[in-house]
């Protein structure tokens, strides 16, 4: 068995090496037009902080470890093509072009950051986005010489390495098209990550939201100012475009493969694509939400890795299924963790459910114990049927373990009334005698008996 | 309606708030033979250890809030006899005995700290149990004066009692009958505390396993050494017996209220005894167990309060269920916490499932993030249905984080098969890209496949 596989930080990666296991006999060929092969590109703003020095531990295995086991990879070759009526790919590098044979070909090609195509961002070496292990070097390089700084974007990655700047003494502007920060969330969450950011970091931090950049002016290959739609000008020593990401499916497109409604590759939980014999995972295809039902495009590393196995399995002859995500996610910006899981009252609405929800701000322990910290958790139920629909969960550290704790509620599909029984683990330095998940669970069944 | 409690820390205290805030009209009588009422049990090691210094934040609620909710707390009265013919208990405090009437009776006696009988405990001051408020207040004026101890018993709250004295320097023997120190896990897991605490914190702690103290000598009413089974004898400066607790029943029992096998006061999903309008609550009362279905004795503080509502309200007349529990517990013991959910290996074969586990160790979250800790995480499934039957964690902070993950697994009845698909967050700081709960089910699934 001969596969290719396009693309190697997450998905790709992984298949790589699952199916070597399964068919040690097979020829496993990645192509990448990056310039390293899997790594972790959600380490990048914690290396950007400075929480370790060496770059290198971001790269989870190299080349010549996948050499060894039997794994070709090529770096900087970029498939252009796929022709899947002969099976073969078009593989492109600095210095030819060749046609590649594949038996089972994979798509693991990721996503790019989104860039406006009316700044000229290119022409200014201060400005970058952050995906790569350069950009990663880059960053922490010009940081370090760096006083000022704007954010575009306030989702996890903007939110990431406003964590790094801060704690490395910049001054940041951040930059938000939507109304709110952390638009991910619902208002009264976001409004309270805003809260928490700004009383604290009031000195360092100041945010521009409902606001685009308009204009950026410098000197010498430098960005030295932005404006914005308001007119608002910012000084500023380096630029970070955090304005979300977009699927990489030229190469799929082109070959006839069928995208879904949001972009993404359309795949089967066999993760096979609408053509035989190719197979999407990671970040360039769809996922089905496992609590609405539909289809997403919710880009994550650890679904890249469940994904990239599951197609590796389902390419090599044996049978797995994906079942979907739940969105589940947690970044932490400073002193406030920002977790969630499943559906927003927003989205609930809009797929169709009738949403209750409520929030519960309580101490994430007993009050007496030092650190006891606010944790503030909203859980969204649907009111028809009683089912949990979704969580936000922010503040100190413990938010995640609430959501984590939904997460398999969301999975079997379990109602208010049934989690109300759930035995959670007590102890005054790890949680109030009533946990806030237990608090929202009463209050919630009385909403929905109303 | 007239309602009595007997008992008022967790589930009495919780019992009576509750009914009153039902039925505002109700005559809500609380009897405790304690000096205090409503307070926090579990926070006594944590008072003892430092971490506050006013022993008033461990109280809930004084008897005066009690008074002005209408609520009538009598301390130091014993209720000593229940007629149940006549709807009547008989109490007595210093001074007198009197007959009260009820229409509902709630029992909810808690729990004693087990003391051997042939020691002669009580001709020492220096020798304390680990219940009460003046237990705490006891303990930690003696330990400011204290540089060795002796605590009997490795449980929940010997490890506390443990951490709290480590923590004021002094040097601790721990003698715990059980060949294991918090038997209450499967031997390896016992096994890891043990060296855990052993490695780091030689100089202050001695353990002596499968010993019991066969006498204590002292003069001037302080003991000063123990002598244990193997002849060994240890010099202390105070004495702390851990040793399990024992329900509360007698005054039960001889009203003719049926006890389950486990000696607790058997009851209903309803919180009803085997006597008519006749509750009981809290540590005196038997629980079921949601994972094996068996009738379980797990006196816990979170279950109390649960326990102490679902009686209230329906003792109050209104509907409540209250499903069982599934012995889930946290707890730390200086670097490490430890944690676990329903059936233990040993637990699992003996309840008649045909167990099968896996250990994980690994990092809580991604290793080049500072402060990583090991985590050592047990998952229990059986072999036969593939259902999830219980875990155990212990290690760095995160490991509860994990168990609280799997308890609405339990309480749903998922399969290793159905928990593989679940989408937990995921970042650098919170967790490693493949969570070890996902890792466990991916072996697991392997084994049942077997």
């Amino acid at each position: 068995m001969n596969i290719v596989i396009i693309g190697g930080v997450a998905a790709g990666a992984k298949a790589a090496s699952k199916i070597k296991r399964l068919l040690p006999n097979s020829k496993v060929t990645v192509f990448t037009d990056d310039t390293h092969v899997s790594y972790s590109s959600c380490g990048i703003p914690y290396y950007i902080e400075g929480n370790f020095t060496d770059y290198k531990l971001l790269l989870v295995r190299s080349v010549e470890e996948f050499k060894s086991m039997g794994i070709d990879i090529y770096l900087q070759s970029k498939v252009i093509k796929i022709l899947p009526e002969q099976r073969q790919v078009l593989v492109c590098d600095n210095n030819s072009a060749s046609l590649v044979e594949y038996d089972k070909l994979i798509v693991a090609t990721g996503a790019t950051p989104f860039i406006p195509d009316n700044l000229n961002l290119s022409s200014y070496n201060n400005i970058f986005t952050v995906r790569k292990i350069e950009d990663g070097l880059n960053i922490r390089d010009k940081m370090l010489s760096s006083k000022s700084a704007v954010i575009v974007g306030s989702g996890y990655i903007g939110m990431e390495i406003l964590e790094a700047f801060v704690k490395n003494g910049l001054r940041v502007s951040v930059i938000e098209k939507n109304n709110k920060i952390m638009s991910v969330f619902d208002d009264d969450i976001s409004n309270l990550i805003f809260e928490r950011l700004k009383n604290e970091y009031s000195d360092n931090i100041e945010f521009y939201t409902g606001e685009t950049i308009t204009e950026i002016s410098g000197e010498n290959g430098l960005a030295e100012s932005v404006k914005l739609s308001s007119g608002k000008e910012i000084q500023t020593d380096i630029v970070i475009f955090c304005a979300g990401v977009v699927p990489n499916v030229q190469v799929a497109a082109d070959a006839g493969i069928e995208l879904g409604k949001n972009g993404a590759i359309k795949v089967n939980k066999l993760m096979q694509t609408s053509i035989e014999n190719v197979y999407a995972c990671g970040d360039c295809a769809e996922k089905t939400h496992i609590v609405s039902g539909k289809e997403v495009w919710i880009p994550l590393g650890s679904t890249a890795n469940k994904e990239g196995r599951c197609a590796a399995i389902n390419a090599a002859g044996e049978f797995e299924q994906f079942e979907g995500v739940l969105g589940s996610a947690v970044t932490r910006c400073l002193n406030t963790t920002m977790s969630m899981t499943g559906l927003t009252e927003k989205q609930a609405a809009s797929a169709g459910f009738t949403p209750v929800s409520v929030r519960i701000d309580k101490l994430d322990r007993v009050g007496y114990m030092p650190d006891a910290g606010e944790i503030y958790l909203k859980v969204v139920a649907d009111r028809v049927t009683g089912l949990i629909l979704g969580a936000q969960a922010i503040g100190a550290v413990g938010a995640d373990k609430r959501i984590n704790s939904l997460t398999p509620a969301l999975l079997s599909h379990m109602t208010v009334d049934e989690y109300s029984n759930n035995d959670l683990t007590y102890s005054p330095p790890y949680s109030p005698t009533i946990d806030p998940l237990l608090n929202a669970m009463m209050v919630l069944k009385n909403k929905i008996r109303e």
